[in-house]
């Protein structure tokens, strides 16, 4: 199995919302289909899917669990553009799970959670090599 | 928000034994710190964390479930790796909770779960250019 993920799917329960949700924060689908939206992202392809159908695609049967164990992380340059995109996705109705605040590791991040409950992690980190297009490139593997 | 994904971190409940698992896999971490395992992907980085400790640092209250409608999806080139990898996945312990079979698309795909339930999709989708490096370049938008 090469290193590679292809595409990160959200099951969403309501399709139309969720869009509008995150076209609001800059996410432009470049194709839908069918009620199936696809973003461009570094590389990685972001889709937005009926949980229903998501569920079923993938073989399992859903309880409805908010959060499984999963959570995105979406990296920037600076701590004001982590304040300025945890407070866009508020404004638009997001719940900020982790407030901004200093990290650990001399960073800067929060938490906020897409209105399926979906936890993207908006962080600034001094200690990652940060594309342009977002991508991480981490240091080579330790002698 | 730019259309970025830069960190995909799973939650894991045995961190020695997710990461055999994704070792048996393929998976090399290139860097590893406090039970924290970071791979390489393209552009983005698959990260290995504590369940417990990622839950808290997303400021979430974790009830266990397995999956909370999240689905990745890793694609090839060919059925023939479709194949290979589900069966190398289940040879290691995986639940496939779709076997492999053609796709309404045309194309081939399966599904996997890991040990803590995290579901991948394997896919062969000929209606994708598919990069080196797995990352799919979707088509230009619609006119």
């Amino acid at each position: 199995m090469r290193e590679s993920i292809s595409l990160v799917t959200l099951g969403v329960v309501d399709f139309a919302r969720s869009k509008a949700f995150y076209e609001s924060l800059g996410w432009n689908a470049r194709t839908e289909e069918q009620e199936t939206a696809f973003y461009q992202a570094n590389g990685v392809v972001l889709v937005l899917w009926s949980r229903a159908k998501l569920a079923d695609d993938s073989g399992i049967a859903d309880d409805g669990a908010r959060w499984g164990g999963i959570t995105l992380a979406h990296n920037v340059a600076s701590r004001d553009e982590v304040q300025g995109v945890i407070d866009l996705a508020r404004a638009h109705g997001a719940e900020v799970s982790r407030e901004p605040a200093d990290t650990f590791y001399g960073g800067y991040a929060g938490v906020f959670r897409d209105l399926d409950g979906h936890a993207w992690e908006v962080a600034y980190n001094p200690g990652f090599a940060l594309g342009e297009d977002g991508s991480i490139e981490l240091p080579a593997a330790d002698a």
